[in-house]
């Protein structure tokens, strides 16, 4: 019955399908599935929950699986495994592509090298279509897919790169060489991913030849796969802002998300608490004036949000190779533009709020003053900190909105109670 | 001199070249460049400068330009033109093209009727390879890149789908049909592009046919267009959960930018003025205790970026489909325990900090129960707001971060002011 039921369904959804059970369900779904389990499904099994996954499969299903796959999707199976576990994928497969997956794994985490698949077909430069096309129909295996064929020179070096469309349009008398793409762009193995992301995004690349450092030939990189990436680059910005563990995954347990979460948790705690220090230094004007604890909230809160709007626009700017030496300086100068007109709105709408609630023209114009001071600092946080992650080499979008909140927290607390303190004391 | 530097680069970084200027740069280098942008380069300039751009490009260059383009970039360039501009740049086009172009403008925006190109090739269903080589030889005019041949019934309804290389690998009398794909889905036209690319990406798909109401085949949809889909949507969702309108581009003025910014900041001003309205029911009791005042911010805090966390996993599990009715309930309860963990742990950490800091154990006992109220109810608003947005058909993306923060504000200054009143005065 499930299998009947499953019998349509593309590998991708049968894999949704594991990864929406919860691990008791998973189990009893393994117990009468896991021989329907083939090398499609497994691939498209999320990192969280594939070692669970792979426990629970019989050797010989696993073995079987795994001789179907891609190398590049064997690299991804194998890569996360201890070595006992990796051995034994490993040894479920031919010579050839046991030496393929090892070379791939000599490449550094999260490169091209690791992306790349060794399946790829290749022609001498001197070939004519018709040498190709009687190649490739005597050839017993070729790839499940593939759209270009890659000319290489006798020591391997890709010089050239042609459609398969234009290669079926062509007589049988034309060189390949004549038919090469006039822009071809190879990868180096050590690239990392997030950069051949870009690159096919960038340059419409379908698939791409990867070189190793004497610039052979050692495999492609296929679309498809750099859609992946990209996605999940996204997806790490966007937790990292949010400071969830770049690691995040619906399966988790309430133990796992814990474990991601505490510990920015923590950081904002200790940041929290700074800001609160500075709020302690003015506890005898608060107690003299309330009005100022019922409104420093707002002075804090609209710089923390306005910083975080610059912020995310910077580190997106960022990501996308869009904020460059050529115009650093005009956005950061548009962004504190932005900041303190931002900065001069909300000082007289929240001044004449406050001029309204406490029947008090000095307060209005305290909290006015000390907005356009917190919004403009706002702004310059928000561009500046990532700005500085970036220049020392780590993830602007890493941990970078705590420390925006916390500067203008502590900006938006100084500025408003230490202007009440002068003027209205 | 520029047209030798800007000669070996790709269209997509001249593109890049022309959005890092400023206004005045930009008019400059059109002065000096105008007559060498092309199709390519046309179709890759941002749209938020295009505009700018097309104003100044003498209109036989446009002409050319457009003329190159195909149909989908030629709809990306025209849609969000007013009439008088959209009917010259049409009117350079064949009467087939333009027609082509015609028709993906009555589907609606955003959906995969504007994405396809019409060039497609197609071929009947009784073909053999040999058919298809002779007529791909034969044909003068082809798309400049193209995967596979799909195959059409006489009434053009698509029936089956042929990769190049298959045919390439097959003898001249293997049908067409002996070779078609096992899986093979089409698109209806209507389809919004979201779920155009979240296709792409699940399927590994590197194109699609997408036919109309009738099932008759209109045009194709390829992977390199469904990536920049996916690239668009990530950034409006990270945008949109930042409270920057999600049009929001490095090339933006001052005032555009402002005018991006402030209705977001607006709310944020509002809903901090609610929270500030909670602060204001407890003023006499703030006047008694001040370390109140002092110790109010960082409930608060920690309740909207425990909030924070969870939406924004939230809001990624909905848009990447994987969190749907199997696993919802679950998905809620998991948060909601997190929240309970984090709020008990968090509670020890801030009562020994509030015990030290004003030596009262009363103190340190509320704060403590006012974390762990604030840190569930944080938890189950960042996952029921952004579900009962979805339920409603909005975004849950949009302002959903200002609706998370707001509650926690208001939970945290209640919890902690209202317990405070209770059991301390
Ligand atoms: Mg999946
Ligand atoms: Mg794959
Ligand atoms: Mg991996
Ligand atoms: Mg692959
Ligand atoms: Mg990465
Ligand atoms: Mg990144
Ligand atoms: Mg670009
Ligand atoms: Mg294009
Ligand atoms: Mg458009
Ligand atoms: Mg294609
Ligand atoms: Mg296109
Ligand atoms: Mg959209
Ligand atoms: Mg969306």
């Amino acid at each position: 019955r499930l299998n009947e039921l499953l019998e349509p369904m593309h590998a991708a959804d049968i894999a949704d399908i594991i990864e929406r059970l919860d691990a008791s369900g998973r189990r009893d779904f393994l117990a009468l599935y896991s021989g329907e389990i083939d090398g499609e499904i497994l691939s498209e099994i999320d990192e969280s929950i594939r070692e669970e996954v792979l426990e629970q499969l019989p050797p010989e299903v696993l073995a079987e699986a795994v001789r179907e796959m891609d190398s590049d999707d064997v690299v991804d199976l194998v890569e996360d495994l201890d070595e006992p576990e990796r051995a034994e994928i490993l040894a479920a497969l031919d010579d050839s592509d046991r030496a393929a997956v090892q070379q791939s794994l000599t490449y550094p985490e999260y490169s091209a090298g690791r992306l790349m698949q060794s399946e790829v077909v290749t022609a001498p430069e001197h070939w004519t279509v018709g040498d190709m096309i009687d190649f490739l129909r005597a050839e017993e295996w070729l790839p499940e897919q593939f759209y270009h064929v890659i000319l290489v020179d006798p020591r391997r070096h890709p010089v050239g790169y042609v459609q398969l469309g234009r290669m079926l349009a062509s007589r049988r008398d034309v060189t390949l060489n004549e038919l090469s793409e006039e822009s071809f762009r190879t990868i180096s193995a050590y690239a990392d991913e997030g950069d051949v992301a870009y690159a096919f995004n960038q340059y419409h690349l379908i698939s791409a030849p990867v070189v190793d450092k004497d610039d052979r030939l050692v495999g492609v990189i296929t679309i498809d796969d750099a859609m992946s990436v990209l996605d999940e680059e996204h997806e790490e910005d966007i937790l990292r802002l949010a400071g969830v563990g770049e690691e995040s995954a619906i399966t988790d347990t309430v133990i796992e998300t814990l474990r991601q979460r505490l510990p920015w948790l923590m950081v904002n705690l200790v940041t929290a608490i700074v800001a609160s220090l500075v709020i302690a230094v003015f506890e005898t004007t608060i107690q003299q004036i309330v009005a100022l604890a019922v409104l420093m909230p707002i002075v804090a809160s609209m710089g923390g949000n306005a910083g975080t709007q610059t912020l995310t626009v910077a580190v997106r700017a960022l990501a996308t190779k869009s904020l460059t030496g050529g115009n650093v300086w005009r956005v950061v100068k548009r962004e504190a533009a932005v900041g303190v007109l931002n900065g001069l709105a909300f000082a007289v709408v929240m001044g004449v709020v406050a001029w309204i609630w406490f029947d008090g023209m000095s307060l209005a114009a305290v909290i006015g003053i000390a907005m356009i001071i917190n919004l403009a600092i706002a702004a310059l946080a928000g561009i500046l900190i990532p700005l500085t992650l970036e220049k020392l080499g780590a993830d602007p979008a890493l941990a970078s909105g705590t420390f925006v909140t916390t500067v203008t927290d502590v900006v938006g607390f100084f500025a408003f109670l230490g202007l009440a303190s002068a003027v209205l004391l």
